[in-house]
């Protein structure tokens, strides 16, 4: 049986804050001591506000490429230099929809930038993802090694939309402790058969359980944690998720 | 608290075989009466062995666009003849890679066809999916129905890749007595701002976590009970996942 427990004893994390010790102590409020193969997932937005990544948006001048693309995506063109500093290259532009390559590889909309539940209200906040989730996932880690006799793995988590699916679930951005990916190439399946399925997304489909507990971020609810799943002792990031560009079917 | 339980006690599925009866037998071989806001979630592979989607594949005739798509997949040809028969269109086609629409709609690899853990293994019989998933899911929920006093919310699932990450994961192909997509359109955040993510994909959130117990079927775990999700009371198939092609991004 597995078991995933929301972690909602989080008060508004700001910059700066010790979030290993917040999520120690929304652990203990939940009466959960970490065990054998639990994964703590973490929602980005509270790694990104513990590490202070928001912008006022009334600092931030367009450039040229932004107010274009602005005007083809209809977004503000403040947030569109925000993305386009935050990524490698755009995906795709069309009316509503900005979908770009971000730093770390990960292909999303927006890069990640969110103006939701910020804990301000002005609507002038922008809040970028962590500078690197993989190494705020290791850090995280090692922390939390410090406080606890079996420490969890740890997932960062956000939720993606999909090209060819409606809504968004929750993927993996940040992986320590577990394999973001599982290669299972070579593998036989009952009847001796090359399995046809050879990698499976176990650091998304994590994020995406956790996903259940944690909501969209509305809730307020920022990290759960996940009792049970079978993992391989292996250690891969989310980096590893990240089809590269050299394999894009779409460019 | 999220549960998800796995429901291993299903031997080898058959072509007839009383479906609602063997999962109704694997739920109480696990102890578990279904309650209110359970989902059973059912790997699409034993729905359409009890429906009988076998093909032999000594039977297909290969055409001309089959041959063609074979030689650039290099993929055997009676294959891709099942696949284009399964399809509305293909929306990639490169070494290795056969992408198309399913005729449900859904956009994944080789329409679904399975040749892993058939229960023969002489490698030459094919299981497409269910002749319509969310059909088969409704027929599964009203089974259900009079064999529990609650009976659980249905979701059939299957692995899908994803065009900009590695690795599988499972989502939704046939939902009932849920919404697959939940549209939160109009809602606001906790600081009164418009939510930016505004429909969630429920029923791949489900179907992902569920496949946390089942795995990719090599290990024979064929369906699962997920307790505790929170969800609204509405029903949307999983047809409403699909993002129509006038939609498509990469078209």
């Amino acid at each position: 049986m597995i078991g995933i427990f929301p972690l909602a004893a989080i008060d508004e994390v700001r910059p700066g804050d010790d979030l290993p010790a917040l999520l120690t102590a929304a652990l203990a409020a939940a009466g959960l001591v970490p065990a054998e193969g639990d994964v703590l997932v973490v929602t980005s937005k509270i790694v990104s506000k513990a590490e202070g990544r928001f912008v006022d948006l009334a600092s931030v001048t367009p450039g040229e490429q932004a107010r274009e693309l602005a005007a083809v995506t209809r977004k503000d063109p403040r947030l569109v230099e925000l993305v386009l500093a935050e990524s490698q290259n755009v995906v795709r532009a069309v009316p509503h929809v900005l979908i770009t390559r971000h730093r770390s590889g990960h292909v999303m909309a927006n890069a990640g930038i969110d103006r939701s539940n910020l804990g301000g209200g002005d609507g002038e906040q922008a809040l970028l993802l962590p500078l690197d989730a993989d190494a705020s996932a290791a850090a995280l880690h090692v922390a939390l090694a410090q406080r606890h006799a079996v420490p969890p793995a740890i997932v960062i988590s956000d939720s993606f939309g999909r090209p060819w699916r409606y809504g968004v679930v929750n993927v993996a951005i940040g992986v320590a402790g577990l394999p973001a990916l599982i290669d299972r190439r070579g593998e036989l399946d009952r009847d001796g058969r090359l399995l046809e399925v050879t990698q499976v997304a176990m650091g998304d489909m994590i994020a995406t359980a956790a996903g259940l507990a944690t909501g969209e971020g509305a809730e307020g609810v920022p990290a759960a944690l996940v009792r049970g799943v079978a993992l391989p002792e292996e250690h891969r990031p989310a980096a590893d998720l990240v089809r590269p560009l050299a394999e894009d079917l779409f460019r």
